[in-house]
């Protein structure tokens, strides 16, 4: 008893039963109080400091939690052997992370291929709905939903898909995910668990989308390039190929932009009837962008819809920030998933998904969809012509859908040497070879990507003007 | 031109184009359009139908965009070679999903260890926040966001950590995700980048979370359950094994209960110094829970806390609804993760994350956390005094925080009996053995889970009553 003059401060904004904890994990941590020694009871430690009885068993519970202090029935409470040091009282406060880093200078006009334009964003919409939802205060809101997603929203995008894409499916073929990425991962687990040995390796086109490409590959598969014409991934050679899995973008290759015709759709079609383990994964990531007459419905509703795995997302239809893609899986996929996968809970924010529901089911993703498609157009149609009028040295490529298109050089420059001589101008273009997957795909060597929905017309008109400058 | 002829309807909501390559189109998979048979001029065809030539040269278009046919330069159109059958005129409307499934019947009380008391959710702080982040109209709401999450809120939440949990860490470090499961799949792509040999294998406790033990596994490697004492995982046990990863949770072990005191953690942190590639994974998903004295602080600002991947979530402490959990990953696996797999677009919903951030920022959460606290240790005493005074004849374990509890019968009954017996009295329990994985953990043999956090006192003490007279 003698070692533990505590000094307690009645005052103080820390609890009694603190101090006291507080002041024993001290002692011992610095030693003082050597391993198995014997406190106090609470009993005469509470009249010694002159507090309660049950302050000083707080104390005492706290340290025991803690592992400093063990009770031995009947004997007391003893201090604990610990190993080590205890770092926690020396740390420094975490550093607020430096808001200063020095940025790369701006370039006037950037032709990214990402962007989408949010300046037509609805938000008086989305804050009406979100009032609406809210204001429900429905519990169901932020309990558990189901796995896949939302029934009601899932029922929704089926018929959307259906009248939209003339994708064939009900909605508990459906799985919402937070991005491709997701499903993507989710996917390949899937095909795992009905054959692991079947799905080693994926053909892909090239150029390709990347990200897809780095998921596949860091789930383990092997990626055969299949080498594409004007129609697309050329079916002779994915016959070749030993393999069960296409990845294909038929309504608007990226970044090619290329639009498969039906013929070859009904080529990849009839190589995936050949063999039951065989499936094309359709990626329609941006059919809604297309400014000439009706997109070409998908090809999972084109063919053997049992053979098509069907992804779509409302990230360039809506916005980046609404973490919503969807899958389609055929039946024996989807109870392979029920059955095997079905542990996974929905990655799919709750307000999300109401709201998305909403936004479809209130006709206003419709509307939003027509506007956007008349702001894109006139963007496209800006650009085309603004490469005319300055009479670029180049042949346009990908010009009839989606919110990007390809430039390829006809002037003799290097893709890295028109790259460098529009950033001098201030015009940021894109490299189409960053989607040129292992270094294949020689024949793009010189040609770059222009992305134009994030821009405004006048914004094009000079970038465009910038790049004839730059491209002398 | 003779075999086409085509009845239009003018007053028709069906655009007069598409009425006109509906037509051809239908013809051409009937096969009364031969292949390679040559179409009228689009001049002519226009003259025929009295339409603007236009109208028949979008219809053209169409058709050649969805490969029906080809143009030839100079020569015209001709029907193109379609092989395969074109399902998607024969296809029923999707059926919505029956709703009149037969439910289970419900039992009258269920101690599911799922759920979390959403009648205390803050609502109206929910609508006036997302009003307020709505209002402001700011375009990055919805743009791509970092993918790690928005830095504002990992700032927060480092704060947060480090102020509640003793986690050391600063903002870059946080990776936020829609979930654990996803940032376990992610880490595993991390380990696996690191050294894929090194991280076949890892240490789990069992009885564990299966939701973390099926996505390890789902992500190849084998687990390896180490036994645990009343201390928790065993450090000499997890020396006899050959694995380099141990997933634990040392705050609260789900679901025995088990709180790790001081000794045990500094043992397994020895472990983890012992060799370069040593990793304890802390989950640490309910210690906001504890109803004696403060949360011991988290093993990852104990030890070394380079040694330490750090989860946790806002699923128990906000709304499972509300798709976001973090990990702290220590500075040589956040750079893996950077230059290798950053091209990983975040999962969580942007409008949630700038409402979690506002709520913290706010002071809502502390005060959340409190009153939940308040609620839920409420719950606890109920639950515990119920027992107590109708004399159970089992031995209650893991009551120490956390939102479960676990019994263990001492009549003899089964666990299945037990399961059995109280719904017949309209009580749902829980078995333990859900927890055991691949059947191990045989002392586990007669114990059941109790969850509290949904039901309302008055339904705890009925569920107890009911409970009593199921074990006599």
């Amino acid at each position: 008893m003698n070692e533990l003059t505590i000094h307690l401060e009645p005052k103080s904004r820390t609890p009694m039963y603190e101090q006291i904890y507080l002041y024993i994990k001290k002692e011992i941590k610095e030693g003082k109080l050597a391993t198995k020694s014997r406190l106090p009871s609470a009993r005469s430690l509470a009249s010694y400091l002159g507090v309660s009885r049950t302050t000083v068993d707080m104390a005492y519970m706290q340290l025991v939690s803690e592992g400093y202090i063990v009770s031995e029935p009947a004997r007391g409470y003893f201090v604990a052997e610990i190993s080590g040091l205890y770092h926690l009282d020396h740390l420094p406060k975490p550093a607020v992370p430096s808001k200063n880093k020095a940025k790369e200078e701006k370039p006037l006009v950037d032709f990214s291929p990402r962007g989408v334009d949010l300046r037509y964003f609805p938000y008086s919409t989305w804050r009406k709905l979100s009032k609406e939802i809210l204001n429900l205060e429905n519990g169901s809101l932020f309990k558990h939903g189901h796995p896949q997603g939302d029934s009601a929203l899932r029922g929704t995008i089926a018929s959307y898909l259906f009248e939209s894409r003339g994708v064939y499916c009900e909605a508990d073929q459906i799985v919402l995910g937070a991005g491709q990425e997701y499903l993507l991962l989710l996917l390949s687990q899937i095909l795992n668990e009905k054959n692991g040995q079947a799905y080693r390796r994926i053909a892909m086109e090239n150029p390709t989308y990347p990200q897809a490409y780095r998921v596949l590959r860091e789930t383990g598969m092997e990626v055969a390039f299949v080498p594409m014409d004007a129609r697309g991934m050329q079916a002779a050679e994915l016959e070749k190929q030993p393999v069960n899995l296409a990845y294909v973008m038929p309504s608007h290759q990226f970044p090619t932009g290329i639009i498969m015709p039906i013929s070859r759709r009904m080529e990849l079609l009839a190589w995936a009837d050949q063999a039951p383990e065989r499936y094309l994964i359709e990626d329609d990531y941006d059919s809604e962008f297309r400014y000439v007459g009706k997109p070409i419905p998908a090809l999972q509703g084109t063919g053997s819809h049992d053979k098509v795995i069907y992804f779509g997302t409302f990230s360039k239809s809506i916005a980046p920030a609404i973490r919503m893609a969807y899958m389609v899986l055929p039946r024996e996929l989807l109870e392979i998933y029920q059955s095997k996968l079905g542990f996974y809970a929905s990655t799919v924010s709750g307000l999300d998904q109401k709201l998305v529901n909403a936004f479809l089911e209130g006709g206003y993703y419709e509307r939003h969809l027509n506007k956007m498609r008349a702001v894109y157009k006139a963007k496209h149609e800006t650009l085309l012509n603004s490469l005319r009028e300055q009479n670029l040295p180049v042949q346009i490529l990908g010009e009839r859908g989606g919110l990007h298109i390809l430039l390829r050089m006809k002037n003799g420059m290097s893709e890295s040497e028109a790259i460098a001589c529009a950033l001098q101008k201030g015009v940021r273009v894109y490299p189409i070879s960053d989607y040129c997957m292992e270094n294949q795909a020689v024949p793009w060597e010189s040609t770059i990507l222009l992305g134009y929905a994030a821009l405004s017309e006048t914004e094009i008109r000079k970038g465009v003007a910038l790049l004839a400058e730059a491209l002398k």
